[in-house]
């Protein structure tokens, strides 16, 4: 089984709120169902559906502001995102079921504690796809607080061979250089491996968060990160093609 | 707390596919709104969105035609008429949060088998109001199966002191006559008291499973069918003022 993680920076352009980078998507879809693969799961980030309103309502402190409406307008900016994805894979006959991020985790003081894996499995066996996404979900401690994609995608690593997340740039740079491969004792990375794409709001944790988490998930399948802006390179990775990209290693 | 079912013929136009009555349930939000009503759930059925695309792949029998898609459609158009339905919440200030019924119920044979009570819990103890929706959903023996609005009641129902149905009836005719109580002793209802609003698809069992369904949940509260085309009704059911309505008993 193969976890796609499709990144906010790819779906949505992060700088204007709420636009959803269609033709993007749609060649992305297509190079999914051209691809050979047969047993997967898409898990998506917020983009600019996502991040601005939980930025506004500081849902990713202990302390948000104005709680339940925060909560309420996030979730309902990303199932209008989702809603977007899912159209354009029903379009390309790929069967998506919607998985909120808030429906299958619980979280504690802002950390993954339990994702329902079962509910997932049991999609997938139904011939689905189950297309999960970051939203606000439950925190015991907190109350709520936001669940990454990242995190859905610790959460269902232990049932992958292979985790290819798709973003917007080719891989993992150190001291500017594209990285084949990275380990943990790589990081943390420098300003300018950061700075290069460091565009929009992101309330996850930016890149050095994102890749502790990869390399958490390297723990139990082939971790790779790819440019899905550049065409093809989700198609060949996902059909063992050689392409530009990074391996994450722990 | 209180559980309020807007039944698919109120939200939506039976007769024309994916019709939003979007006046009549902006009415109704306000009148929930004006009510001193705190701690509620709100679960809602499919109408012109739902049963169309169920009917069409047979999703609520033992053998569905194309189960994956017919699946990943109906959930779809069901996530679209939800998110139309919290919009008009969030413009009047009621925080409502998505609980589509494939998320939290497990089925037997087309029989509701579990409900997580518990997440609709948590969020309501976030003070936002959960609004769970009939859905396509896991059926343990056949794969997949309907989970309707009035399903999701019967699983709730032990948390309420009330249960709120509102429908595009006054209340259960019984010979031609609106009863102010209806008793599980008085089912059937006969062919003239069904015919009165006998209109588009439902693939949900109609008004006699409804009622039995009905039943089941008076077991734990107080359980009311009301007219939610007639102004002011919802208001006053909600607020325990007279109004023309029938009481469903065991």
């Amino acid at each position: 089984m193969i976890l796609i993680k499709l990144g906010g920076s790819v779906l949505t352009n992060k700088n204007r709120k709420y636009s959803f980078r269609t033709h993007t998507v749609k060649r992305l879809i297509k190079e999914i169902k051209k691809s050979d693969i047969e047993d997967y799961i898409i898990v998506h980030g917020g983009g600019s559906f996502g991040h601005p309103g939980a930025e506004k309502f500081d849902l990713n402190t202990p302390d948000p502001k104005s709680p339940a409406e925060g909560m309420a307008r996030v979730q309902l900016d990303m199932r209008r995102m989702n809603n977007h994805l899912l159209e354009l894979m029903l379009d390309q006959g790929i069967w998506g079921i919607s998985i909120p991020g808030g429906l299958i985790t619980l979280f504690q003081d802002g950390e993954l504690h339990e994702l329902d894996k079962e509910i997932v499995q049991r999609y997938l066996s139904l011939d689905t796809v189950p297309v999960a996404f970051g939203d606000v979900t439950i925190d015991k401690k907190r109350g709520l607080t936001i669940c990454s994609g990242d995190d859905i995608m610790v959460g269902l690593s232990s049932l992958a061979d292979k985790s290819v997340f798709v973003s917007d740039v080719d891989g993992i740079y150190k001291d500017g250089k594209l990285k084949e491969e990275f380990t943990g004792d790589m990081l943390p990375l420098g300003e300018y491996d950061l700075s290069k794409k460091k565009k929009g709001t992101d309330v996850t944790g930016g890149m050095n968060e994102k890749v502790k988490k990869m390399i958490e998930i390297s723990k139990h399948n082939r971790t790779y990160i790819v440019n899905g802006d550049k065409k093809d390179r989700l198609r060949r990775i996902l059909d063992e093609e050689e392409v530009t990209c990074t391996e994450v290693k722990r």
